[in-house]
Formats: structure tokens, sequence, C-alpha cells
């Protein structure tokens, strides 16, 4: 299990490539894993083997999910993370971006993976992703904090398997509370999920950045 | 891509074990790459033989993720959920009972996959998990609906590889809309995240369920 305290292993572009790659195939296969047909004997077949490559993965482990040196901001260079972190498998991985005046930003596609009511997102998933962007937009002002209330509205159903654009603004500082807003659209640009949040700095973010 | 027109396969016990199963390979694979410290050789040939593996799943592919033949109630069967499915590799997955009177509850453990802030579970991770049992509280006062509102208060941090427990109850229903309330509390028993919210049942559920 990782700590707080536990040194994070720093990965920089030329290591990182090979986990991520390895991460892009996992991925792969839990969407195979959760449509495949097969039968009793050839799941079991492939059970067998994917345990001996887990062993192999297990041969050298680390206590926590190594970051990525970057040139960007804390939320980007967390490898693991389960919405954006390109090390990931469970991670769609989301891409967000941020443009000149603060707005996070990313365009991405959700596979059978994240079904909730049959065809759509699951609700969960939408929260998921809009909490990412929400804290990465709060991060823009200054350090970021923390997730203290999160409110969502679901306006209609999100679709599976077709693009998705997700938008995200920090709209004023109060102290250490942050507050953000964003959305998830549908590729008719028609807004499926509206969110806002408030996110609170810790005190030991600002002495360990300032 | 499923589709809500498509016909779901339904899988007996004996059918859904092998695939539980491989489930619970590929989940275990999926923390084991989000960890592991092998070199870049060996993860890429440890990519190569998992790509190998996705084609032997892929020969047979089914539209969209099977449901489960239980004797329970509607969100028990989707064996595919991010949250609660046993056939989907990303659900921990949490396992939700129900009491006779109608709360919701499991106690389950997040791995570091599900990371957010150094050593604690994902804000959007525990909107997940609360915005699955209180839809099954929901549930439980007739057919359920989908999310319309769900309102987060994170009171501290959610700590990882730790015992959870969440609990949710459904606390009215007004003609076609259903709200409910609950918590993820730590170890200790300290509530770590709060939440409300409001299901609207589709007017299709009605008319399939009655």
């Amino acid at each position: 299990m990782s700590g707080a305290m536990t040194e994070r292993h720093m990965l920089g572009e030329d290591e990182a490539a090979p986990l991520a790659g390895l991460a892009a195939r996992v991925r792969a296969l839990t969407e195979a894993a959760v449509l495949t047909g097969v039968g009793a004997d050839e799941a079991r077949a492939v059970a067998d083997e994917i345990a001996a490559l887990t062993e192999r993965l297990r041969a050298v482990r680390r206590d926590a999910p190594p970051f990525l040196v970057t040139d960007g901001h804390r939320m980007d260079r967390q490898g693991g993370n389960p919405v954006t972190g390109v090390l990931n498998p469970i991670a769609p991985p989301v891409d967000l971006d941020v443009t000149a005046d603060g707005i996070v930003r990313a365009e991405f596609t959700l596979s059978d993976v994240y079904e909730g009511p049959p065809s759509y997102v699951h609700g969960g998933m939408s929260a998921m992703v809009l909490d990412q962007a929400l804290g990465m937009a709060a991060a823009q002002t200054g350090v970021g904090g923390m997730t203290a209330t999160l409110e969502l509205r679901y306006r209609r159903p999100t679709p599976l398997g077709v693009p998705l654009t997700v938008e995200a603004k920090a709209s004023r500082v109060e102290g250490r509370k942050i507050y953000a807003s964003g959305t998830i659209a549908g590729p008719d640009g028609r807004v499926t999920v509206e969110a806002t949040a408030m996110f609170v700095t810790p005190q030991h973010f600002l002495v360990h950045e300032r």
C-alpha cells in the first residue's frame, strides 16, 4: 500500500513509455474480458496465463504508483491516476489539457467497461471524470487541493462509444477554498452532466510548495 | 458498443464462474502493472504476451457485457458493472448486500489502482461507489432509476488498502423521484464521505417492469 510519506519513483519519458505501453495492453485486455464469449476452458486457460504474467510483473514491485517527470503541474505527473494516468489500465485515460485562460478540457471516449444503465456511461464514472477535471482546474489557481464538496446534475444519459468532451474552470478562490465548475457534453454538444465543486488546500500542501 | 436494444447474454452460475475467474486475474494484473518496477525489455515482453491473450478473448466477442441470472434485483445481475460487477476487472468489486429493511451495505478495500491524493482514495472513486450504492438503495423502493442529482461531502480523506464500509438507504419517493443517502466510513467507523442523491425512474422502466 502507498503512503503519503512513501518516496515516489519519478519516471522520465524513456522509462515511462514501456510501462504506458504495458498499461495500454492491459486496458485492451480488460475490454476484451468484459465482452468475451469464449468457452469455459479457454477462459480458464487465458486466466492461467494472465496469472503467470502477473507474477512476472510482481518480480520487481514498487510501494506506490510512480510519478512522471513533466514540465507541467502536479496532477499531470500522477502516472497512476485512475482517470488521467497513462500507467493505470483502469483510466480511459482522459488526456486533460489546460488552455492559457485556465480552462481544462479533453475529448475522450468511454468503452463498455464503464457501462452503468444499458448503453450509457455509469453516473459514477462521469462523477469521477468531472472530479478530476475540476480538481485540475482548481489547481490552475495555485497549488490546488482536495475535494471538499462535489455536486452533480445529470441532465440526460451520457452515451458510450462516442466522443465526449469534458470542460472545467475555477470560478473563485476564498482563502484555502477553491470553487470550480464544469460539464460533460455528447458529440452533439449538448451537456449531459454538470458539476460544481469546492476544493480545500491542505496546510501541508502550502508548506511543501512554497 | 452496447445498445439499449442489444439482446443481453444471460449467464447462469456455471457459465459466469470461469469469466469471473478471468476478471479476477485481470484485476490482479492491473494492480501489478500499476506497481511494477520491471525493466523496459521485460515490460515490453509481458505487454506482447498480453496482446496475444487479448486476441484469444476477442475470438468470440459479445456486443455488450452479459447479465447474470440471479434471483435478486436488477443491479445485482449486471455482471459488467464497473463498481459491483464480478465480470469487470476495473470493479473492486464492491459486493453490495441488502438488509430486510432496505439498507444497502458492503465492506470493501481499494488498492493503489484507485489512488487520488497520495495514499488516499480518488474522490471520484468514492463518488462512483456511492452512486452505485445509493442507486441500489433507490431500487429497493420499486424499479429504481437513473441518477438525476448526486451531492458529495468529503469530510476527511478515505484511506487505501484498509477495510471501508459503504451504507445507503432510500429516504422517500415522490412520483418517479426517489431520494437516497449514504456514507463511506473508514476502519475506525468515522465517516469519510457523505452522499445524497435523487434518482428518476424513466417511463420505459415502468412499462417494462409492470
